[in-house]
């Protein structure tokens, strides 16, 4: 019953928007009262929430099969998987970007959607602490962090994108993938390593919040 | 008159959120009748519009100022610019920023907005072209494009900055500015210039919608 009215919520979701869809129209559209689908779904904060939740899960899941290797060769293998997993759920993420992006209590910065944020950022993480290239020490862990947040760019980029089937986003990750030795390259240099460990702070500092 | 009612209507926005903020309380507020207001803002969409008006020829103006000398400075002082018009207005911002990032009809690369897109983005291509050391042929202007987004990748940190006082921004800024020389370097191989160039063609086709 949960996962039913969970698909019906985010259907309508994606095709009124965010603030177009109502709890009362998705508990008419699955015939049942108002009163058994807020016991599954308070508010359609909750429909969110369950989405996060169900979206990081399998990207989790399936990142378990990460190839050993270069973290170059991990980190793009981890972007296409998370595009791979949104990628039938576009339409829903759509209407969900004023959310993602802007809302304090709900966005992907936001201490109640952590759990799932941390989730994915960790798969980032060990594609570069794992790899077997991994910079020595801690910048290895701020290169998987800077890599998610890397990969949070690509993945605005491609809800915006408005070319036929996003032949842009696929053309900015044949782009990334032919400057990834450059930057492993450009990783050697001690200046852009502190700038690695320095853009690193400010993130924890400046999205995260934690001061 | 119509000033008044601007600052009036903005000032909602920023307390109360863009679905929040209604024309009748602003129409309350100012102490006239909604059908004077609808005069001069038939719809919050017209408040928006005339926000980013204003902030895109103020900042223009400012612009004329931009001294002579390399990209790079001209580019960091255009970037500091940008946030000097935008810094008082930044709680309206921040409340506007699912309407900029999510919106297909209002949104920062919508049709409707591309008069303001168009100015601001002038301003970083004019900084790149115009500089002493401007890169030959086309990729002068495919390099101001990308500044200018990089420009709203900052600006998007900012906004989401919860940092005392935005300090995380100011790292961010001060972190550029130290990378910049490389950037210099970097331009100067045929390898990273060709993903300038691709990467101008891609945001064009993506994000801008022609194709």
């Amino acid at each position: 019953m949960r996962a039913r009215l969970y698909e019906i919520a985010i259907g309508q979701i994606a095709a009124r928007g965010y603030d177009g869809a109502t709890l009362r129209d998705v508990a008419a559209a699955a015939g049942v009262s108002p009163a058994l689908l807020y016991r599954y779904f308070p508010n359609k904060q909750a429909v969110v929430l369950a989405l996060y939740d169900k979206l990081s899960h399998q990207f989790v899941a399936r990142s378990a099969g990460l190839p050993n290797g270069r973290w170059r060769d991990r980190a793009l293998h981890s972007l296409a998987l998370s595009l791979d997993v949104l990628r039938p759920h576009r339409a829903a993420l759509r209407a969900l970007a004023p959310v993602l992006v802007g809302d304090p209590d709900d966005g992907l910065f936001a201490d109640r959607t952590a759990f799932s944020r941390m989730r994915v950022q960790g798969v980032f993480e060990r594609a570069a602490c794992e790899a077997t290239d991994a910079p020595a020490g801690d910048t290895a862990g701020a290169l998987g962090r800077l890599l998610y947040l890397l990969h949070l760019g690509v993945i605005l980029w491609w809800l915006l994108d408005r070319s036929a089937d996003q032949r842009a986003t696929r053309g900015l990750l044949a782009l990334l993938g032919r400057l990834m030795p450059s930057a492993m390259l450009a990783l050697k240099l001690p200046s852009i390593k502190r700038a690695v460990l320095d853009l690193d702070r400010l993130m924890t500092d400046g999205l995260v919040g934690s001061s």
